[in-house]
């Protein structure tokens, strides 16, 4: 199938592409390298050196005989992803470009702002260029299960029937994103469902858990196709964050309680899903939901997992908890179903000792670039994020009702 | 109490900027006059003539010895939207400051875009404004009934109770909206409500139905207090538009079966109900929502009874269907729950025949300026609106199961 990948430069994209491009796929690899700025904006730095998208596809073809096209481009413009998508002409289109940080979205208003922007109307032209001359393609769209909170009933999967004063539908699941980054995938979702059916669209919504791991076996080929690993405060997510501190002797920084529960999955198991997705689409016009994640554990028990796995080699490990910088319930109820693409075939990695150990080791071995002072917390959810560079402060009110944060802890 | 009104160059926004300062509220009317530049874009214009801001807001003060402060603002700049906050210190904000026709956000990819960054992005920039510089303030925000959709199940106030699986929560009301203005209303009603949540913000969503109705008693105080009236495919409301076309010997143009039901309320009862929510402020940090309408018809049933009100008269109406240049269902379910306005004190008009009479009335003293032309549709939900200026026409493709439509009928 001859499938675009939008976002192709990220710590998913690239992978994805590689994935897709080994499987046979007809690969277009797009993206417009904000990535790489907002680094540099935010004083972070992948641990994983990574090659630029030029020499990426170079040595991928030099390795695999393949070709992966690669094209830069910025959703953000109409007229250029008008011209894009009428070109290739593709059957599939995997849209990972979005700015993809919770707290980025929080540091000020001008980051809020730019990430719904960004992300709102990325897709928005995608869907209008698609309608134009690609009608018939499938958007395999990446949301998060962020976008549902945590509510005390079970999580389904995009829709949930509802029985009400004795009648009955089946209506969108009600959101409760918990930053501007998941709000702006809820509106993304609330967009493409209403052009599925406008316009007859297909696409599926992928609401993915919380990403773990360092690369795919493809990734792993050449050092020059590695995939980029966040560990800061910024980008980082949880479990990678978690490892890069243990490499570093400094203690697992658990937010609030730690009874935080989300979605998980290995990184090796997001590239299937996503050719899972491509290879089963959607009818004409319908928009699906798959929970995309495998497991779902709370942050503390991530953290007694990756102290475990290092004592099983006598290394010690320290958790401490510091004041949550987010607004978010520490203890709840989280039960969330993630079927659809067990039965179009999944075959999960667990997160086993052996896995975060994997992790670890390819931590151990970059320890000397990891800069401890990128693991604290910058941004609160209250407050914004004044101490990166760039935003605008904001006054720190005081609720009469929290803690104060002591993000510098 | 101190209340910015923005948006307050509107059809709405102007007569709740009069009936506050009329109740002895001290008024700032805020507004970045796009509306004005909008109607010449779309080839369109208010069938009552309309003073400028400053000559409305000289001649208010001259007919009743009250001031309203008048300030041209774009929320869409925030270090405006700051620093106008941070000067004023009001009690209430109410916003009715976004672009608010459902055609114009569907002519093309632009206006979609226009439609959901202008509405999106003024919002978080106030949200902003107002956590650095105004935290107690109330948020009056007006949203729309379409926001709904039409599930099949009674539609509840922002929130329903759901039993699922032996557990129980109160979400978030599911939401379909119908447009990418509807849509944008969604957006911005998440993001409100995340900043009551995180940030203590407190915000009442007016989730309003159509309005119909042609000034208030402060508005048809001096013809330099009147409010615009719209009866063209892309601003006009749908009564509105029936009794411009009943006063030229139009047919009354309903579109598809007619069998949509939408709730209504006469402009007379928005006014009041801004005022209710602002008397009756929320809890700091509480979202809440109230569905502000006061009867529901079908848009046959309401063809039906501008026919009826001329029939008294002797006057002669006819009816005609167009092919729907929109996608809804034209048959469904539908009943809404509008209590919690009424239970603040609202006593609602009703769409009588003499309230119809009255529409009718002041259109029928300007028919002269009636421009049927403007009564054709010339937007299609499906292909956008190439006969709109400067619109990029879509390529119209004919999905197999819908008739072809002829918005030039």
């Amino acid at each position: 199938m001859r499938v675009i990948v939008l976002g192709a430069d990220g710590y998913l994209g690239w992978p994805t592409a590689l994935h897709l491009s080994a499987r046979g796929h007809d690969v277009v690899a797009a993206d417009n390298l904000i990535r790489r700025r907002w680094d540099r904006q935010c004083g972070t730095e992948s641990l994983v050196p990574i090659a630029t998208m030029e020499r990426r596809v170079t040595r991928w073809a030099a390795e695999t005989g393949r070709r992966i096209e690669w094209e830069k481009l910025d959703l953000r413009k109409l007229a250029d992803v008008t011209s894009f998508v009428a070109e290739r002409r593709p059957d599939a289109i995997v849209h990972f470009a979005e700015q993809r940080s919770a707290p980025y979205s929080m540091i000020s208003a001008a980051t809020a702002v730019e990430t719904q922007v960004n992300n709102v109307v990325g897709t928005l032209n995608l869907l209008f260029a698609m309608r134009e001359s690609a009608p018939d393609c499938h958007l395999v769209k990446l949301g998060t299960m962020g976008e549902y909170g945590t509510p005390n009933i079970d999580i389904e999967e995009g829709f949930i029937e509802i029985e009400h004063n004795g009648r009955k539908d089946r209506l969108p699941y009600p959101k409760q994103p918990g930053s501007f980054y998941h709000l702006s995938k809820v509106h993304d979702s609330h967009n493409i469902l209403f052009t599925c059916r406008a316009w007859g669209l297909s696409a599926t919504d992928l609401n993915q858990g919380v990403v773990y791991g360092s690369g795919t076996p493809e990734t792993d080929l050449h050092n020059e196709l590695h995939t980029r690993f966040d560990y800061d405060d910024i980008w980082g997510t949880v479990l990678n964050r978690f490892c890069a501190q243990a490499a570093v002797g400094y203690p697992l920084t658990v937010y609030g309680k730690g009874g935080q529960t989300r979605g998980f999955l290995d990184i090796r198991d997001t590239v299937r899903c996503i050719e899972l997705a491509i290879l089963n689409p959607p009818a004409k016009g319908e928009f699906r939901v798959f929970n995309q994640f495998t497991e779902q554990f709370s942050v503390e028990e991530l953290a007694e997992k990756v102290q475990a796995a290092r004592q099983a080699h006598g290394l010690e490990t320290r958790i401490s908890h510091l004041p949550n910088p987010r607004t978010e319930m520490e203890e709840h109820y989280y039960n969330a179903r993630h079927q659809r693409l067990i039965d179009l075939g999944l075959e999960a990695h667990k997160l086993e000792t052996s896995l975060i150990d994997r992790v670890i080791g390819l931590v151990e071995g970059l320890r000397s670039r990891i800069k401890p002072e990128l693991f604290v917390p910058r941004v609160d959810w209250r407050f914004g994020g004044s101490r990166v560079s760039g935003a605008r402060p904001a006054k720190r009110r005081q609720p009469a009702d929290r803690s104060t944060p002591t993000s510098g802890a």
